[in-house]
């Protein structure tokens, strides 16, 4: 569906993004989106490089016209095509011809429209390559760069002053209540694009082009799917290096979302949870509203990467430190105790019925004597474990004239100078950063607000997140591959305990026997209660045919397991039976999953969790992309909502999880180093006890090669 | 800590709370808090019924003044009383002799300050009762009846305009804030109350009032503690009884805010969990930030009880789609597929390209033809499944003259016109409501919107909820309680068996014997493998001692174990030994957990769970305060995170949820016929194999009589 040309570079899209010159085609004053483009255009002051063309030469929007883009004889770098799409192809010529290298297609009807729309699609795709041209589109509503003051979309009420937030939507609908919410949140952007159905510029390319923009500090991105994941891992991994968040509104996390958005935009929605472990995998901040979007990105331009985690908050009501310490709590905001110094500093400023604990509910003292904001904050700030400040406290929207609660912003301002490490003044509920509130700021010195607690709580989470996040600089470890063959279908389990075995992998000892006499022999060499289990190349769910025997002890037992196991091939018709597999009964110990999948987008994915019925129904695992060395695999076990049972529960002794980690992580290795033929590999369950790990079954399957 | 006076009836409270006039007691050009009461008083125009009492006779705010109350010389309905604690014995008695019945107690340093203060409060109280005057306070700002336009108190920026919201708060400080959002979001009041110490006057007693107040339509209550369990609890039914929502935001539910909280109003934050499961079973919406308390409290007075839970949601963005139905999953709002008649109705209105479903997606075809909007809300509101239908479109409320969206507007006006439910329209980001964008609504005919996506789905999953809530009508089933000595202390197991025998709750057999030789008589009676267990009164955790040994069979078997778990009785010194209880073993099956526990605040608490170390983890539990119906707790089963488990996994059989529910509701019926001596009841595990439920173990403790 994707045609990804490697000519869309940065420096490709610079032309595209900031250009000198428009050709508005398909203008015409009984077009909304003719309108609303072109008011934009007058808006922004670009009325004199921007030429009209209609197909009929008729004067549009008070100005004169001319029939095609070939007449207009001056160099323009974008054209804004409004027309059909039987016209599409003859207006991407006619473009190319006057030579425009860059192409902003409005009109639907294409890949989200079903498979005659796809291929129209392609069409377009395929005629643009061949003119050299990048196309953004189609169906979406342009974009806009504010840094540059050009505005070449129909997306009504832009803000004319920049900012250091960049907005990319593959929904044109919902691009201006982002952008009105930017406004009304006070969150400056740079650029908006529009992605629409992403035929060639991709989310993961602009992303790439805006890495390099030095007005841009920070990336909002919404999307339904994420189109082209090698450009958009690529693009990610340069953003992290450049300290640029990348903040993702990634809608499609029920089931019905992802309908919705294959209606919408003719995408396959990928798997969530692979999703999510993919975006924390390249420090990419997930969040699940508008709202926290933008609030998100917001905070990590104005404050960029913490040196702690730990956020420290003051706040004028007791009720809001409540309603922080709640929300924190839920969303994982480190809220840490502060330490005796800065109690010591504190106490020295609180009144004695105030207490020192954070979040620091100031009391009324504050509205007594506005110094004990200046004196907290700057006290809070200095503490070892706090990596930001929240103050909390009231702001203005509305009014004239002197702000009555000026001296308290003053005082905050005051303590904002004097701190320590990035400080935001937190409204305590949702409402508009107005002139009138940034002049207010303004006159405090305060360089920025975030509104609303609960979003200023999300925000300030993720923003530690990020802070911490490191993408992963190990590559795997070499494991030792053994030389294979028949890599189709499903292995047998000696085969995969061979491949296991030969990589490092610990393996319940097992003796492949042909008889039942040989069985005998080999439990009695193994000694206590063994299990049985059938081997045979055809019988992929043994233990759901009776091919499995657990707990066989004594000569006897052990012939009548043999054969039990042996007669369960019998349940697949024509199944072979290349022999009995007898291991040493495990009893005890912490039962774990640990396995490779590949997904069809993002390649190879790692999950651990807990054996049992009931965890597999509770649905508690971890997924983490490969590589995963062994410290990323310990914080993956130490994720499991149940994670401590590890610790041991009832009695049980603790899960050596280095140990286990090292096998997580060599299991990992084990999978990248089997490359692109492995579909999937998987050891369930996993036995842990105390510091031995030990796989008791596993299942390798390979891709079809067809 | 709280003295509650059976005088505070609604009744009662009218005086406070439509005051004719108002003493200011304790008026000061420099107190600020003077000076924000009494711009309130002149904002309203109330101030020709406001007395200044200053001590000195001094001018203030450009008034005279008297030096008590007693000198007013006419009646006078309240006192706000701003004066410092040393001062406050000797004002109450000076309001009192003035015959003024009401006080609204401004100054802290009470409760919420420790040990001293605590003492004052209750000095206060006593006073107050003596001279037989209500007292709202202390540590609070007053309140503001907007119906009635009367505001006495420190709150600025009330808004002039009523409406159908009471809002109570226990937190002065946040309770601006709080004012500030309900204005930006179009939310109107009717009465606001600052609560403090709720030293008399409670939330529970104000709750009551506001059901006989004919203004408020739904009640938010911002608190960190229930004072008055009692008088919230019956306030809280007489709410529902009456159709009026209550919407709690209760802090306090991570460690930290309870500590917070404590710190702050010096209350006791009760257990998190059955706040929640009390809530719950008052019909209670509880949410967790302020935006979520006036939105969904607004939405509750502004549609009232839904006919059905299904939401259906009308867009012109796929992107918002996508967000409502991802968030509609998180939250659990019900998205009802659309029946056939509907989808019908709908195709014929939709271009070719939109695809029929909920939410839906209206695409552009909306926006050459408005038309679209009204005739897809009529349909989807006519929808057999729908009970209130979102239309989620943007708003403005910046910006003067015509409003270029105005016919989208009254397009779905037209809509809402011709529905057959309630309909919200719902703006896609959080942007404030304001005269600009009421007059848009207005003119369309649109009179109700609630702003923001995320906020919009939260509130109508809450409507929806409480719409269905309704309170427990059936009272508990009547059950045999034998009689009984020894309430004290915990139980032996026979005896606790006996009981639940007594009142129908089955019981796995046993027998308790004395002898070895009785132990294997006992073993050879019941046949196969047994279970031995210790019983003495002095050991309650037999398990953690060796006093129980499991799967004992043959006669040397069990005569091992009956003097392993009799010598285990050393490990308490002095222990008495009973007996040994001789019980069949049971394979297979689920076990579950079942207990009553007695909560301080709220009474007794029923909890379902399921046996095992790993749930024990995860902390999955359903909670209910009693009586409990065999149909509620069937739903609290199924609410259980891994219900799919009663389901049958891995081939297991499937649980007889009705039977289990019939056992669950009996032990809590059971538990209440117990009475307040008992202090808690549990059968872990009651196992459960297809319909056989039994109870494997339990124990039974009592309230220590001292």
């Amino acid at each position: 569906m994707t045609s990804t040309s490697p000519a869309i570079t940065p420096e490709r899209l610079e032309s595209l993004f900031r250009p000198r010159s428009v050709a508005l085609v398909g203008a015409a004053d009984k077009s909304a989106f003719s309108r609303l483009a072109y008011d934009n255009l007058v808006e922004f002051g670009f009325t004199d490089r921007t030429f009209l063309v209609n197909r009929r030469g008729a004067p549009t929007h008070g100005r004169p016209t001319v029939t095609s883009c070939a007449e207009i004889g001056e160099p323009v770098d974008v054209a804004f095509l409004m027309v059909p799409q039987a016209g599409m192809p003859e207006a991407l010529s006619d473009a190319a011809a006057a030579g425009i290298r860059n192409a902003v297609v409005l009109s639907s009807g294409y890949a989200e429209a079903g498979e005659a729309g796809r291929a129209a699609q392609d069409e377009l795709v395929a005629h643009a390559l061949s003119l050299d041209m990048v196309l953004l589109g189609p169906n979406q509503l342009g974009f806009a760069n504010i840094t540059a003051q050009v505005p070449i979309t129909c997306v009504p009420g832009l803000p004319r002053t920049p900012g250091p937030v960049a907005l990319l939507s593959q929904s044109g609908a919902s691009s201006g209540a982002m952008v009105e919410f930017a406004g009304a949140a006070g969150i400056g952007l740079s650029l908006m694009v529009t992605l629409g159905n992403e035929a060639m510029v991709t989310a993961g390319h602009v992303l790439d082009f805006l890495v390099d923009d030095d007005a841009t500090r920070a990336v909002a991105i919404f999307a339904e799917t994420v189109r082209d994941p090698d450009a958009f891992r690529r693009a990610a991994r340069r953003a992290g290096d450049a300290g640029k968040a990348v903040v993702v509104l990634k809608a499609g996390s029920s089931a019905l979302a992802a309908r919705t958005a294959a209606a919408h935009t003719g995408a396959l929605v990928g798997d969530d949870a692979v999703i999510d472990a993919v975006f924390a995998d390249l420090g990419i901040i997930r969040v699940d509203c508008i709202e926290d979007m933008l609030i998100t990105a917001g905070a990590t331009a104005h404050m960029g990467r913490l040196q702690r985690p730990g956020i420290g908050v003051v706040s004028i009501s007791g009720g809001a430190c409540d309603i922080v310490a709640d929300r924190a709590k839920d969303v994982g905001m480190e809220l840490p105790e502060l330490a005796a110094e800065t109690r010591d500093a504190v106490v020295a400023v609180m009144p004695d019925y105030g207490t020192v604990q954070n979040p620091l509910d100031v009391t009324g003292a504050a509205i007594l004597d506005p110094s004990v904001f200046t004196r907290t904050i700057a006290a809070v700030s200095a503490d070892p474990s706090v990596g930001a400040v929240a103050v909390v406290n009231s702001l203005p929207w509305t009014g004239e004239g002197p702000y009555s609660g000026q001296v308290f912003v003053d005082a905050i301002g005051a303590g904002i100078a004097q701190a320590g490490c990035p400080v935001a003044y937190v409204n305590q509920v949702l409402a508009p950063i107005t002139d009138r509130t940034r002049e207010v700021l303004s006159a405090g010195g305060v360089p920025y607000a975030i509104p609303g607690l609960r979003q200023a709580v999300v925000a300030l989470r993720n923003v530690a997140w990020w802070s911490q996040a490191s993408r992963l600089t190990a590559g795997p470890s070499a494991v030792d591959v053994p030389e294979r063959s028949a890599c189709r279908g499903a292995w047998s389990e000696p085969a995969a305990r061979r491949l296991l075995a030969a990589a490092g992998v610990p393996v319940v000892p097992g003796e492949l026997v042909g008889t039942a006499d040989e069985a005998v022999a080999a439990a009695s060499r193994i000694g206590g209660p063994v299990a049985c289990k059938l081997v045979s190349p055809d019988v992929l769910h043994k233990s759901g045919v009776g091919g499995v025997v657990l707990g066989v002890q004594g000569d006897d037992a052990v012939r009548a397991a043999h054969s039990a196991v042996t007669l369960a091939a019998a349940a697949v018709p024509g199944a072979r039976v290349t022999g009995v597999l007898v291991s040493p009964m495990r009893r005890g110990g912490t039962e774990l999953l640990v396995g490779v999948v590949r997904d069809p987008q993002w390649g190879p994915i790692l999950a651990v969790a807990f054996g049992g019925a009931l965890v597999e129904v509770l649905g508690d695992s971890v997924l983490s992309p490969l590589p995963v060395s062994p410290e990323r695999a310990a914080a993956m076990l130490r994720r499991l909502r149940g994670a401590a049972v590890l610790d041991g529960v009832r009695g049980a002794a603790p899960v050596d999880v280095d140990a286990v980690a090292a096998v997580v992580a060599r299991v990992g290795d084990l999978a990248l180093a089997l490359g692109d033929e492995l579909e999937s590999l998987e050891i369930n369950p996993l036995r842990v006890d105390g510091s031995a790990v030990e796989a008791l079954d596993a299942v390798v399957t390979w891709r079809d090669a067809s």
